[in-house]
């Protein structure tokens, strides 16, 4: 088999499984179908680790450097999918030893000095994890962006669509306004992505199986190496914290909620009642039977993986519960869920962004939805109170007047000023604007209300918002030219 | 890659994800590397359907002939690991559909006549989840012998234990009784598979895509045909409920929740501290390192891996959270947990009963134990209180000789007949009897206590329930050889 | 504070916390908050133990008789409200033995003889759990018998609303078919519920702290008395077991998940856009600024409450896992989730029963829904084929016809016969009969489809399972009259 | 009933639910007796928007003076215990409204004034949030505050104990190391805690119902005089958005699973058979039967209730998966678990607290556990590699000694002179030195490992962190003396 994505979960190894109980028992054990992602970390890790034994004498310097060219040759060999995975090496760190001896003889086996797995395994996940972390928060951000280019849009043309409580119609808001509800969402999440991100930047190697080593081992060396800003200060609860997954996996289910409340909406807007939007086809399912249907697939789909996202965390939780110090064998459990999360996340967001980004917005319908359910009644009650009418008074006469509307099927825009006055001679004839639809939106103009005046100044929050976002990750990963060619500045 | 075993998460199949934005998205709809391991299943609900259609006259004969050869064929080829999945099918219906017609043309196509996707793929999920659900009672079944084989031998010997409350030792038990605990455990984990194994016994076949069909469908003939013992009498409800996931990974999760407390003994009890058991070597983990290290990593594991399963719970019950009828496409996220759920519950069921059939037992590190924390006390009171002292006092004197043997590092046992009778006059020479761990254990002679002779009444029972309860798998799976051979006669 | 309904999670007693650190840690390890409701078991449970004891000698019948008396004495005073319960007790077994010392002198004391809080808590807890299944399952018929009146009344007219897949039109159904698919789910639901009430039927009493007792205790005595059908077999077993609360409170779970999908539908169908149902004013809530509004307030909780009985049921679990044996003081929290998860479905049923009960069905906007989106396309190509037309040529002429009605904003019902002969000549009159949605639905005459026969078959199964499903329970609670006239036979 | 504690979960309220249906569906709907502890946000928050209304001119200052008054005069009765509390009111903003109308008039009418229930419980909300977790972090400072105390005694006299992993000896610790992984972990649930309460701090207030409101608010001035430090820019968002309670939930679940895992070491360490620790008679409870136990109730009711807080997290986040914008009841759902989990971990806290400040230390049983498991066998095979004895050879010499004390049971420190040397020439005088079980540790000296100087370099660490984030808390909460003065400078 050839190479893989790092981010697809299926092996790079083409072992497999005996049927014979010894054989399942050695796969129930082993981690390497999971772990084998973590292969680049463990090659950098250990090439660290080989660098600083040399420089602290522990390690001819002919050593670590055939160490690094064995592990460098094994890295483009498991690139070019070469590499021969087998159960029986345990763990990824198990089969590249294993690879690396053969390579470059005993050598290879004085790697191990001053390091055990358990140090080892928590330096490579960290690394992943804070990797991943990032990739996730671009992918954060390509979604965010989508969400503003179709708010922008929208504000143009002041789209109008009800706002709901209960999903029952109460007031009409501007599309845009709606749609930076979704984004301020996101937003939260980038930052919750970043504290986990920053949960893993700490170095655990040097921590050996629990204790530290007699070794004279430079920690501080390592985890510079490796990109680390520090070294964690507690050789036990280096080998025993798993709060960055938990971190990590928390920020994953939190957007999956998220995502899952904006593919809600997607799923309503596409049905034939709301009708608001259409997906575009690259973004549905049709029926080979049923020729009328387009199916918002992804969208369901991505609500129904917030269960699965949802399920990894409570799963990494009652693993962790009730662990004594230091390393148990259960932290093995640790990575799988993790990696679910993380790979569900990216793939959802790709999808949302996606579909946010290609759906076709039915103005007239939202539009049309808007008059429906007498949302202007509030304000047609208002301008009564406001030429003097007691409120108490005023609520009955709009009361009144929707109810006999509703009885012949008519919206409170097809009113006529006779009607009016006829229900009250305090209407005048800007009674006929109270209750135009844009009036009721542009009337709430308070901060953060749906007024185009505010959802504008919202907007342009949002955007600040969105490129300082941006930059604190561009400062965090100078190195990566390929993440910051992702940013896109919004101006 | 060649074949595999149906219970691994592998995929068959060769195919791999591109990693171009639509690869990743037609990935990201695709069921394919989950549902995959139904072709069983899938080719045999085929056949079923094809016959029925020509016994209704909707297909003929030779189309139906047709239909199960090339059927045949390819599950030959799957079997062979000669079949080529590929993603861009979709979903295990597809990749065979598709191959069928390659195979033998128009015919193919009509075989899904009167049939949907959404009856099909619960069609096939049923008949797996009814499949795992046997294999995982033959499991329990397998795990609770293991138990009463060591049960059975320890009574024989009257092997001796601590009993523990908040783990303090609070009085002394047999090991027979201990185990028993565990046994009963997982009895009633079987009582639970059995309703989630009956719960899958239902065909939906016919329900179509939501509504049933024009076509004269005969339902009753594919539900015999596929072994239902019924059929599922509202299409809307077959093509929505996973009521029977929900009930098998619920008792896959209780199942692993017992695991998880016998696991957490197990390390307890293979500790220094405790030093009750010595696990095998083959179930058992060293270190290249620290020579007399023994770490009893499947135990952690299975204690581990419960949290999975737990996980798999919640995120199958967060999916089915609020979707309205009928099917919706976050039903497909159904089965992916609920595999892992069982594949998890059969290897950590062989893991528990390989550690328990080969664990050595160390008895006299239990009596030595039993023997310390002056677990006899009470009967020494209630001795004095049989000679007429009242409790209070009774009470006292004892709690006063507990308090200097504790001072002195000394036992109850080690008590001589002078001490106790300086102690209280009401001390004769049976007093020694009292405090024999032995005699204590002895004492406990109600229905369910730890004396041997309700202990011996209780293995009984144990032995008559483990008959009985593979009795009524044994009728319900009359046919299958290879099950009836794997039941094992208690006498 | 007067009597208080003991479904209710309000304490009966008038203590309050202290806010000293000492006083907080009384009231943390206390479960007096908690367990006070299980007053009427745990005495029940000690007027049995009581009797015991006598019967076998321990205890003069005097004392027992002291005992039953001063029993029914402080029950009295609980049930008028008059009891002072102290936090200082600790839990509700404590309170009640002081009490009863206080009121009979010596005698309360030797109530505990052969006996533990360890057994008794187990024995008082499976007592309230098996009461409030056999409740829940009363309720469970209540609001499956609402379920089926509308459902045989929409029969008599043969409503139509469109059936969904993906929210999106699918088929035509009948709304007494799709009523059917809500009633299955918590016809399942019962089953689970009984399931969990059979778990709660065995009795630990006498298992004493963990290893049974010297004291010659009559278990089977007690258990009878307690109407328990058998006695647990291993005392360690007997007070460590919480698999009865855990049936009991998944049970709780599935069905709301169950609920939480009807309650989705009746969001969705109130809404404006659906407009399906009119809730009743005594299940809905209104606005006092919006007159338009009427919000389905108790569908939306019911929905959201299904999240914490999930999360019950998550805690339990969590609480179990990796606990040894016998009891740990981390069982003390099994109860405050359960109770809380019967409360909530027990009113939740309550809300559903009512709102189904008392909804107002809308049928002309379900069939004019049933209309729109060209639910009859499919039966149109099918017409085609049938007179000869190739399915692949008629797929394509139906899928223009839908495209153009689509462009003109008309329905397939509004087709003219002219318009389908221009189409194709293989049209004739009776091809107008294809698209009438009333036909429709009547072809779907397979068993369990959504014709008119099948559904009426298919209610009088229903009807006959809650007959049956009536009976069960019948059958196991002949005593309780007030039950009995609960249960309606339905003809 | 008088008044109560605002963290207790208990109502001041004595209005009782009655058993009609009628008046259990209006307490299903009613939140009043989850939200009553909010009357001191409500009423803070009701007077800002009060005197802001009066600001804009909305309303008179007579108006709102009389307001405030009233409204003060409310919440001193509530503080004495005698305001009158009443399921109908349904919710705490009512109650309150409906009291100030009956003190005030007509005038409390028009407080509601351009607010909405939906923004003033999302602010009543956030204001406690942020509170309580506020008081969180203070109650964790005082925990980390009693490790640190008593890792710096044990420090004074070097405690050794055995380093476990897989619950098996593996190199010993200094205790202080041992300790201060403790404390990491709760210093990061204190920056989770602490992103929890920023995550509070933001207005929603002037959102009204969702889409703001045409009143001329001012949004900023109830913000500031709230003491928010922002105003949430979206009303949609500012009324659906429950992320800071997911925060704070998942940093008291954090915080609850690591002191599962503290407790669980407490429950192990307490066990007769490590015997570590003695916990002080204040947190551990006896037995009436048994005089000989001591039970560590509160370390297994914390490590159980970490169960609940899980739940509490699950429930959450069920509840807000798949909700559309703006507000829906559901919401009503987000207070009781939170309460609960804040509830949950405040008391943990303080139990952990006392436990650890005051148990006694058992250094000696410390130091034997850490003489028995042969831990020293690596040092001593190291000894022998640094003495040119290739490293195979030296594996195979220190095995066989194991072996050979493991078959006498005498340990590695009781070895003579002679014996080493009959196993190996190369061991000389300092050989003894190497199996001593100091030396083993204070060979362990690089950055974060057990020797004496890297522990106390890294408690200095700690120390620093602990002043850090107090000072972070300090700055924050300038206003609360009582806070300040809890805050204990380490030096």
């Amino acid at each position: 088999m050839g190479t893989q994505h790092p981010d697809s979960n299926k092996p790079l190894w083409g072992g497999r499984f005996t049927d014979s109980p010894s054989g399942r028992m050695q796969a129930f054990g082993a981690s390497l179908p999971v772990d084998w992602r973590l292969w680049r970390q463990d090659i950098a890790g250990s090439k660290a680790h080989a660098n600083m034994l040399a420089q602290q004498g522990v390690l001819t310097a002919a050593d670590a450097e055939a160490i690094c060219a064995g592990l460098e040759l094994i890295a483009g060999r498991i690139e070019a999918g070469e590499f021969g995975f087998d159960v029986a090496d345990e763990d990824i760190h198990m089969a590249i030893e294993r690879a690396l001896t053969a390579e470059i003889g005993e050598a290879g086996g004085r790697l191990h000095t001053g390091r055990s797995r358990n140090d080892q395994v928590a330096c490579d996940t960290r690394l992943y994890a804070h990797e991943r972390a990032a990739d996730l928060m671009f992918k954060l951000f390509d979604c965010r962006l989508a969400i503003l280019d179709v708010a922008i849009e929208a504000l143009k043309d002041d789209v109008i669509l009800p706002g709901y409580t209960h999903l029952q119609k109460a007031q009409p808001v501007l599309l845009t306004h709606h749609l930076l509800a979704w984004y301020w969402m996101l937003a939260r999440d980038t930052i919750r992505m970043l504290a986990a991100h920053n949960a893993a930047n700490a170095s655990p190697l040097g921590a050996a199986a629990l204790a530290g080593t007699s070794y004279p081992l430079d920690r501080q060396f390592t985890a510079s190496a490796l990109g680390f800003s520090e070294v964690i200060p507690n050789s036990l609860d280096a080998v025993s914290d798993r709060d960055y997954l938990l971190d990590l996996v928390y920020a994953c289910a939190t957007t999956m909620l998220h995502l899952s409340r904006i593919c809600e909406e997607l799923v309503l807007w596409s049905s034939d009642e709301f009708g608001f939007i259409t997906l575009s086809d690259s973004f549905a399912t049709g029926s080979s039977i049923m020729p009328q249907k387009k199916n918002p697939d992804f969208a369901e789909l991505v609500r129904g993986k917030s269960g699965r996202v949802i399920g990894d965390l409570t799963a990494l939780m009652v693993t962790l519960k009730g662990l004594p110090l230091a390393y148990n064998k259960d932290l093995q459990e640790d990575k799988e869920g993790a990696f679910d999360a993380i790979d569900t996340l990216a793939l959802s967001l790709e999808a949302v962004q996606g579909m946010i980004a290609t759906m076709q917005i039915n103005a007239d319908r939202m539009l049309a939805a808007a008059q429906g359910g007498y949302m202007a009644a509030t304000d047609l009650a208002d301008y009564l109170v406001g030429k003097g009418v007691a409120f108490r008074e005023a609520h009955a006469i709009v009361g009144k007047l929707v109810g006999e509307l509703e009885a012949q099927g008519r919206t409170l825009q097809q009113l006529t000023l006779e009607e009016l006055q006829a229900a009250s001679p305090a209407f005048a004839a800007d009674a006929l604007d109270a209750v135009d639809i844009a009036n009721v939106v542009a009337r709430r103009n308070t901060f953060g209300g749906t007024a185009h005046e505010q959802v504008a100044r919202q907007l342009k929050q949002a955007m600040d918002t969105q490129n300082e976002h941006q930059e604190q990750l561009r400062l965090a990963y100078p190195q990566l030219a390929e993440y910051q060619a992702r940013l896109r500045v919004i101006k």
